[in-house]
């Protein structure tokens, strides 16, 4: 009851102070209730005024728009294995370094694919005339072999499921192109789940080409997994499995799913596939980790994050150039405010994530000595929309040592916490080992419209919105470094 | 009086004709109440119920939509001069001879222009890194010559207006590219007057190469006349002045038009094109011409039309298959059910409209001598969105003699009309001539979303709503031929 009964005064007491000291009123609602018998007192009143000015200073600039201007219009997509990705490294680096953070380059094995040709034609269908051809719009798969380089031909079987490709078996398949045409869900999207809608569709992505050639097929296409109707193919990683032949796969807009799958339920469709990819060795590249010293428990780490590698198509604004930059803006906020963290503010810009989270992966191998120090790891990774609070992987008792960072953050209207299971590629292997994890929460509607596409580009973003994602970010960071006691594992 | 007095009688007798005949009272409001001194009675109480069965035969069929899906599925695209394009003539006129129609082939020449290889790069440009180019996505627009082979790189000098060009001078735009970055405007578009937001684009389409080439310039660029924001390049029609060199010219998406523009003011932008169209002698096509005969009057006709070429991005859907369709549907429900019109309604599926109306302009002139027979001349240019009603360029005293006919329309929520001095391209010459022309008008705000991208396809036509505007075409045009007597030149 005692612990109680300090929380519910500390929060009044805390509150009354950000009224006197921001005299924005609107900024503090008011405090949960619940009594959390169990909860630590770890937020000083001193915290929260520094909190309070971390999230002004964070709203009032474009340091991080700046930033991210030059990720996409100075370098452009960072694909990974590419000269830009290592161009993004180098640059990233040193602005880090600029800003008097210890920095190093983590050395992490890259796959190195790249795009080549895309052409495609329906040379046979249902109501054709005078055998000419209809272009078809796609794009290679990630991670795709090439077709022959004079293309292939087959007849397209349409499929929406796996269900449906095994009812079709090995004798329906054979010899053919394999197309999943899984619909995105924009009514989920629509709902602010866009997230979850993207994760369905993810699987015939990745596993559904090696499902295809077990049953014999030549290649496979799927559906674009996203949202818009504007004809813009959506790019994406796939993997082949170990007990299927490797074949070309490639995403078609949601128009040319549409064209097919209509013209296949009339009459046989044949469809001409040239996909010039190429995988070349593995290549070396590097996760950008820098440190931001604690002065009080320097070994501890809480770490901000975005990962820096895109896709080719666009220039990797939103997806995720947007993260990187709010990791940047979190430290460059606390160095301009004079602010000295407690803990190691430890910024990562993660590297290729997009084939597979490969950075994250080799992070978490290499500092697996260490995970116990890391207290927390924070990575936003679904744009760089309106803020509304963010997702968190750790115990539910992390929630009242929280409460009042959510009551500074509702501060940018952002003030909303939710319990996760999955959450960002990069980090996901640190949430397996136990650190307390969090995501940022965006309004993501439109997210899956421009993810993956030529459209990820830098006007995707305002800068306004950008700004309150730092702010959540930094925020967030730096109470989590000042912490009285660190969250538990 | 006596006249208003019977007008009024006559609308009350026909709204309670209409609700027996009908059952459906929602579809009839209230008649204007206004007297039309000099109004004549033209709609006889038959006649409005067939306008009425008319109406409901086209909202209860998707004879138009299929119709659509064989021109953009089955023969794709229909650039002027291309073999879809005469694919597309024989079909419409094997189809229009199949439900009756006495069906010609009016010779047009027409260019033939190709659009071959369209490749940009911004090669050097504020905070490059270490040389590495930006890809720029862009298409050439329709009657561009090539750049040389080999490409040209110069550097970009962005404008907003003709105005500021002229205040550029030839000093700062010799040897230069020019970039006309003029907007389109989306609010204007999503207020309802997209045609006005883009009439406002078209003269730096159409004229800005000249202008630019005439201070100099080697190459000239227009952002996109449209309105959405996923990296879609719109394509047009662009022409020559002779008082200029011809230079190369082609339209950048709004992203790459923004990034251009952007960089522009930090520093010199220098970007590589190369284009390879081809323009060759002008080729021989078609408009289809079918009459539907007229009982009593033959040799008055009244068209339906819409322009059976497109641009070649996307398969013509919304621009303008959806037109065609229209009119076909319109003989076809009159076959249907069987009603005679007294005046000959005419088909016309227009070609070559896109390069500046070249089948309406060769109409014009080889039907001069039957002019004064042209009753009325309908078209539908703008999509296939919810109806709203239809644009007169008249004399302002047809209103009346159409009064009933907005009523009947009300049916499918499309009563409205409104006058116009701007109608559709290619019956713009018979309106110059005098005759009474029409045009559909649809909900059209995100109709310059699609316009002349590769996103004009089927899936953009929602079935239902072209039944709607088959219903406002078809009881227009029965009703035209059927007055009493013939609308005022």
């Amino acid at each position: 009851m005692c612990t109680s009964y300090w929380i519910k005064n500390f929060q009044i007491i805390s509150v009354a102070i950000l009224i006197l000291l921001t005299g924005n009123s609107r900024s503090v609602a008011v405090p949960r209730q619940e009594p959390y018998e169990e909860a630590p007192v770890v937020h000083s009143p001193q915290l929260l005024v520094e909190l309070k000015q971390i999230q002004q200073a964070a709203l009032g600039s474009d340091y991080a728009f700046r930033q991210l201007a030059v990720l996409t219009a100075g370098i452009g997509p960072r694909l990974s294995g590419s000269v830009q990705a290592q161009n993004a490294v180098n640059y990233v680096a040193s602005e880090l370094r600029r800003l008097g953070l210890d920095v190093r380059l983590e050395k992490v094995l890259v796959p190195h694919w790249i795009r080549g040709e895309e052409k495609a034609e329906l040379v046979k269908f249902p109501g054709q005339m005078s055998g000419m051809a209809q272009r078809i719009v796609l794009t290679t798969l990630g991670g795709s072999i090439a077709t022959p380089p004079t293309g292939l031909t087959a007849e397209v079987v349409t499929v929406n499921s796996f269900e449906e490709l095994e009812a079709l078996g090995r004798a329906n398949v054979e010899g053919k192109i394999v197309l999943f045409n899984r619909r995105f869900d924009e009514q989920m999207a629509a709902q602010g789940f866009g997230v979850e809608a993207y994760r369905q569709m993810v699987p015939y992505r990745t596993r559904g080409p090696s499902a295809a050639a077990r049953l014999g097929a030549v290649a496979a296409l799927v559906r674009s997994a996203g949202g818009s109707n504007y004809r813009l193919p959506h790019a994406g990683f796939m993997r082949y499995s170990n007990d299927a032949a490797r074949i070309p796969a490639a995403a078609l807009t949601g128009e040319d799913a549409d064209l097919i799958a209509g013209l296949s339920k009339q009459g046989p469709v044949r469809l001409y596939l040239t996909l010039t990819p190429q995988t070349l060795p593995d290549a070396e590249s590097y996760n950008v980790v820098a440190d931001l010293k604690g002065s009080e428990h320097p070994e501890q780490i809480v770490i901000v994050s975005g990962h820096l590698d895109s896709w080719d198509l666009g220039t990797g604004a939103i997806d995720d150039g947007a993260g990187v930059v709010m990791a940047m803006h979190t430290v460059q906020v606390l160095r301009e405010l004079n602010l000295h963290p407690k803990r190691s503010i430890r910024v990562i810009a993660w590297m290729s994530e997009e084939f597979g989270g490969i950075g994250g992966n080799a992070y978490a191998k290499s500092h697996q000595a260490e995970i116990a120090n890391h207290i927390a790891a924070i990575e936003s990774d679904h744009g760089a929309g309106h803020p509304l609070g963010f997702s968190i992987k750790a115990s539910q008792t992390v929630r009242p040592m929280l409460e009042p960072v959510s009551l500074v953050l509702q501060g940018s209207g952002a003030g909303l916490t939710r319990f996760t299971e999955e959450i960002e590629t990069d980090i996901s292997p640190l949430a397996e080992a136990g650190v307390p994890c969090f995501g940022l929460w965006q309004d993501g509607r439109t997210y899956f419209n421009y993810h993956h596409t030529a459209a990820d580009t830098l006007d995707k973003v305002v800068p306004k919105e950008l700004a309150e994602n730092v702010a959540i970010m930094a925020v967030l960071a730096y109470a989590l470094a000042n912490l009285s006691q660190p969250l538990p594992h």
